[in-house]
């Protein structure tokens, strides 16, 4: 043994914390008047108490433990007491359909659930689905368990009030014990899961602490608006206990001005989330300004920035905005659109080109976008599929045939169809069953979407394929108006604004204007129901 | 395989800089007047070049291959050619003594030697006793290898010249093969070798880019002063080229005059060195002073640095100066004196005085100030023995006998002697051996030191215990006065100053002027040397 052979655990998170951060904040809010304020040192005592109430229920290393809950300190305790205890946290997506509840609920047989008492309606209807779940554990502030609608409910606080906070995490774990496990949503079938260790949830944290990536840091004040129900919430609650941040839990509500509270009161300086909920953000802090002056960065992800979106937050207000690919395989960091030293020398125009890149890849993980010729020239041209390796990228699909599909080579396989800048940012362009193929020609619908979004009367926009006789497939534009222009606005000012823009191959051949882009439970576009919606639609010649 | 088993490895390093940071410069230094400017590109190739020519020599996995040099292009080239292929690079300290050269090399049974060609005359007269060296490579810019009295001597850049530079590294190594190997000398005997890994090469490196560690970022414009010789240059070239850094290597001439002349030229950003070094560039910046603008952190280690030296950069100069805890034993990096959020509020003279403890242990490592009644209280005051583990902690020495006085119960037991401050900042306050016990109470000779020399007459100081009949040891003060005050220092007016700092029982018995202190060859003080030139020496009474 010529180093030691010190595991990389979780467990050394939560002493690092207890030993050095112990006076540091968590502030979690659980209702629209509550925010409860607990110090490191009481977190870590709390999760101690809950490794301790759940062991005492049965859990053992390589149970399954689940989560059905909200941004706030319980899931935060939920997040290191079961993993440092041997056990593993599965993360439930309180968006899925009940039937996809109950689904990954049973395959990946959950014997405990951690329940927000808010979200119990979501379960109740399908409890007598569930085949594995022995005890349900409903968390909350006030709970009344007689009208709770679940078997044999455990209240989560009774139960810490009666746990023992010397409760001994044990220390001979492999650093590939399962941690953790999250579904992704399949484009077909049921959801996939994705099983976390302790080793790749530790090298992930490291890199969202370096300077060229995220740097969370202690002095950072972080807000993760991602749910920690949806890919670890970005990699940030580990990180914030591994960094000692102080952190900020919006729980079940996250409307633009509870968050731009939250961000002026807490003078957050970190914050994450979909490019849904920064237009919402931008849009109100336009109208109702807040003091944004400790905000260092934002960071977006789960689908491409509009151009007007960025500019808005990094010219308006100053405050650097970047973009990061990520997914549920991937843990999910993959690459930021930081800046190079040589960009400090670009035009604002460029740089701005840069930000809504999916960026540079981090450290230890491997990118390539390949098509039939094998890497593609970094060309800022050239498309092909996305490719990924490293060590905190799923190897599999946890006991799924579909593994096959996605896992080849030692490569994740994303279905992400992908440029590579000059400067080798990754820069997505569609998902391979997104992307318009008209006579023969790729086209790319998010560039298209991204052009309608930065109309000044557009607020949202989604390009999808429709049929077409002589060029196979042509592009339908779907656009929801900002509110003050529902009325005013017309198609030919839309797509003469495309047609500066683009080839006229290009133009989409009509507009529709809608009330909403129809959205996945993690706020993408769900183009599959756009283009159910408009399967018949038909271009007036 | 639930995440890819992606095993940890320089190899990634080298990939990610020929990828994204292939325009980056390296600045090489090989003599007073010849600096060589190259791209990370240039870097890359020559790297793969020179594998290719060590491997057709006989150079494959597991071999020792031993540098002898100063910090270079060429040295830096061998930090990755060597362990990439998966042999081991031996990085031999050049101040050792002969004898002691002889020993490393032979003990680690190097088979290939790259040498400086003005270290020749340092090898060549213990050529006869190398028992496995097969093969003298020399480097430099124009070898005449007719004058090198090296048997059957080989040119480094003759041998690159006729390279491959498409030579492919293996994919297949494990995360725990032997990359790197240093010596570090016992206080008794032959020194001791301690064998780095990929994994903990690669884990070390990630923390030397944390936001609240070093945070070495691709902006940033790196010149480690620390020897390649010496603890991997504290990390800095691996780091450097992870993150994609400009990197200057000072080569064979570092006078505090060249030192500032190339901070100055290149922009430093980020240095590293012990306070030797920084003593005297302090002292040529007030005399001289460059543009030290660039300059974001200047870190020190090796030994604990006088107050005085730190106010003059922090307060004087505006650049943070921060100390760290490292050994050969520890890759080096264990603790940092950055700052904690909370510690904003401190006086001025409050954040000197946590700069000048050798700080909060780093991510993934663990350290524990230990006495026989365990660990001991984070009071500032008393005293215990530093133990370390963690994945970058050697587990063990060598082939050595020595292992089992160091590493007891999976922890490295330092020597030094450490007190925990209240926010958990370790403070080194002597060697176990350094320490004075006078009548039963231990006297820091550190603190002692530091104390003498922030007075104004004093360069340097050393204290030492000598013996005494009714005490058994009392501390006598060796004095370095600054050049100026050399006839006007008193005796007197320095144990004066000591009186109003010190309990009285911590008065050193007399005071000793010196023209130097004794250092090793890390420049550390020789505090054994100073004992044996003084052991007769009685104070006067």
């Amino acid at each position: 043994m010529h180093m030691m052979d010190t595991p990389l655990l979780l467990t050394s998170f939560l002493d690092r914390a207890e030993r050095f951060f112990h006076a540091k904040k968590i502030y979690s809010r659980t209702s629209p008047t509550t925010i409860h304020e607990i110090t490191y040192k009481e977190y870590v005592k709390r999760t101690r108490k809950l490794a301790d109430a759940l062991t005492k229920l049965g859990m053992e290393r390589g149970m399954k433990v689940g989560t059905f809950a909200w941004n706030h300190h319980r899931h935060l305790e939920a997040y290191f007491a079961v993993p440092c205890a041997g056990a593993v946290l599965h993360m439930i997506n309180i968006r899925l359909s009940p039937e996809h509840i109950a689904y990954v609920i049973n395959h990946a047989e959950d014997e405990i659930l951690l329940i927000d008492d808010n979200l119990v309606p979501l379960i109740a209807p399908i409890v007598s689905q569930l085949k594995s779940v022995k005890h349900f554990i409903v968390m909350g502030d006030a709970i009344e368990l007689e009208k709770i609608p679940l078997p044999n409910a455990l209240s989560y606080e009774a139960l810490l009030a009666e746990a023992n906070d010397d409760f001994k995490f044990p220390d001979d774990l492999d650093e590939n014990t399962p941690a953790g496990m999250c579904y992704t949503s399949a484009t077909t079938g049921m959801p996939k899961g994705v099983v976390y260790t302790h080793r790749s949830i530790v090298l992930h944290s490291m890199v969202a602490g370096l300077s060229d990536s995220i740097a969370i840091s202690e002095a950072d004040v972080i807000l993760p608006v991602v749910p920690m129900f949806h890919a670890n919430a970005w990699g940030f609650p580990f990180a914030g206990v591994l960094f000692g941040a102080t952190q900020v839990l919006p729980g079940p509500m996250f409307t633009p001005q509870l968050l731009l509270d939250l961000f002026e009161t807490y003078k957050v300086t970190l914050t994450a989330g979909v490019p849904t909920i920064w237009l919402g953000v931008l849009q109100e802090q336009r109208e109702n300004p807040r003091d944004l002056s400790s905000l260092r960065l934002i960071v977006c992800g789960g689908s491409a920035s509009p151009l007007g979106l960025v500019r808005g937050f990094e010219e308006e207000h100053k405050i650097p905005y970047i973009t990061g690919f990520g997914m549920t395989e991937t843990s999910p960091l993959v690459s930021l659109s930081t800046y190079l030293t040589h960009m400090q020398d670009y035009t604002n125009d460029e740089k701005m080109d840069v930000r809504i890149t999916q960026g540079l890849t981090v450290p230890l993980i491997e990118t390539r976008v390949v098509n039939e010729n094998g890497e593609v020239p970094w060309d800022g041209k050239t498309m092909g599929e996305l490719t990924i390796r490293g060590p905190w990228i799923a190897g599999e699909y946890y006991n799924d045939e579909r593994t096959k599909e996605a896992f080849k080579d030692g490569w994740l396989y994303t279905g992400d169809i992908a440029v590579v800048t000059v400067d080798g940012y990754i820069k997505i362009t569609d998902r391979t069953k997104d992307l318009i193929k008209s006579g023969g020609e790729w086209i790319s619908s998010v560039e298209l979407e991204n052009a309608l979004m930065s109309h000044p009367k557009v607020f949202e926009a989604a390009v999808i394929a429709i049929p077409h006789e002589k060029w196979i497939e042509r592009p339908l534009a779907c656009v929801v108006p900002k509110p003050e222009f529902k009325e005013s606005i017309t198609k030919s000012e839309l797509l003469e604004d495309l047609q500066s823009k683009f080839h006229k191959t290009w133009i989409p051949d009509d507009v529709v204007f809608l009330d909403e882009v129809p959205k996945t439970s993690v706020g993408k576009f769900m183009k599959a129901k756009l283009r159910e919606d408009l399967k018949d639609f038909r271009v007036e010649v």
